[in-house]
């Protein structure tokens, strides 16, 4: 596997995956891991889970265990495509998992509507507001702003996607809460689970996982337990688990 | 003090406040205690803090210590609404605290439209269902089912109360988030934290308290950091500290 630039290859002990990261373009982060684990495939082999916003892929390639199914990865940027693609590679997945280098506007065209039975996401969290403070490497603004997309184009894309009753798992920031039930509502989705994460004890959540059901009632709702990513300077059990396995 | 039936005098050492309990009419419980140490009153003397759905008391007997203000409780039944008058008595709160036994739909006429500092509110969780399982002890199925009352009437009154930038402090049901955000929003209070109550580690959340402002902004939700009952077979550290003090 030929690297570029900065590139190495980092491992995700728990899923004895490989995954190439670049410090100067895009590196995965708690985010994905926490959402990969959060997320719950179907399993069975002609199921189609897509990833949104994919970055350098790393939802995907950690979910690959969890399905028999395929794992489409949709991402705008190409140099972080072209890492995921490579990473597919890297760990023999190409029979099951597929890169797509594209805008997600595009994704119903190329799925079709209403045909994927789960999507994640792990979308821009920062309005592209004039006057907040953007990441000076574009690669990495682009990933955290909403300079390519915005929230009602991921959650559109997402519910055009799903079949009826399908699920979306999504991580998100919990100031935007209230923004994304409207508009999970207005697009027929209905969040079923929500779990809060907190950087360290006695702070407030800076993270929360969705999960979401197409079409689904909007009563119900679960807030799971808390996961708290350090504990006592070091991170947590529960995070040592995700990252290291048992 | 006369206490009656089967009451008895119950204490918050943490608050040093006695209230009058009933097992056969209401006895306040870990919300009331939670719900008062979550809400920030105003501490000025002409300040006025309404406590709907007061129960015998609880909630405005906790805060007197919080505020130099006025502490108005309303309570629609009248067997609670006396026990919460002669608790005001027992603690010698009289200046500060009145009872009022009305409907909270009176409380407008009461105390007047966009008058009120801060409202706190444990209402009824539960919906009025003919299929929902109620208490076959109607004081306590009052407390806990909506049939007196309801979310949409709790949040209209409260937001009628209080004046522009005015605090609604309240416990509520996490699986009725949704809703509640809705009302909410219906009745121009829009959330600014929201703090949930897990009852065990590895438990989902059985409770939330929540805190809203009239005609504040809905962005910038605030998640606090999660509170859990039970640790190790025994109350947690931090409400232990709510009913013992340090």
């Amino acid at each position: 596997m030929k690297l570029k630039g900065d590139e190495r290859i980092d491992q995700l002990y728990s899923q004895d995956i490989k995954i190439i990261q670049s410090p100067s373009v895009f590196s995965f982060s708690l985010d994905a891991v926490m959402l990969a684990n959060f997320a719950e495939p179907k399993i069975s082999k002609n199921s189609l889970l897509v990833d949104l916003c994919a970055g350098n892929g790393a939802v995907g390639l950690f979910l690959s265990h969890k399905t028999h199914g395929k794992i489409a990865e949709v991402e705008i940027q190409p140099k972080l495509s072209d890492m995921a693609n490579r990473s597919v590679l890297l760990n023999g997945l190409e029979d099951q998992v597929t890169v797509y280098n594209d805008d997600l506007s595009q994704a119903s065209q190329i799925f079709g509507k209403d045909s994927v039975d789960v999507v994640t996401v792990n979308p821009p969290y920062f309005s592209n507001l004039s006057t907040s403070k953007k990441n000076p490497n574009e690669y990495l603004a682009i990933a955290r702003h909403e300079i390519k997309t915005d929230l009602r184009s991921v959650i559109q894309t997402s519910s055009d996607l799903l079949k009826t009753g399908g699920k979306l798992y999504m991580v998100y920031r919990p100031d935007r809460l209230h923004e994304l039930m409207n508009v999970m509502t207005h697009f027929r989705l209905a969040i079923k689970r929500i779990q809060f994460i907190y950087p360290k004890v006695d702070r407030k959540s800076n993270m929360m996982l969705v999960s979401a059901i197409k079409d689904g009632k909007e009563t119900g709702l679960n807030i799971d337990y808390p996961i708290t990513v350090y504990q006592n300077g070091e991170y947590s059990k529960e995070v040592k688990k995700m990252l290291y396995g048992e």
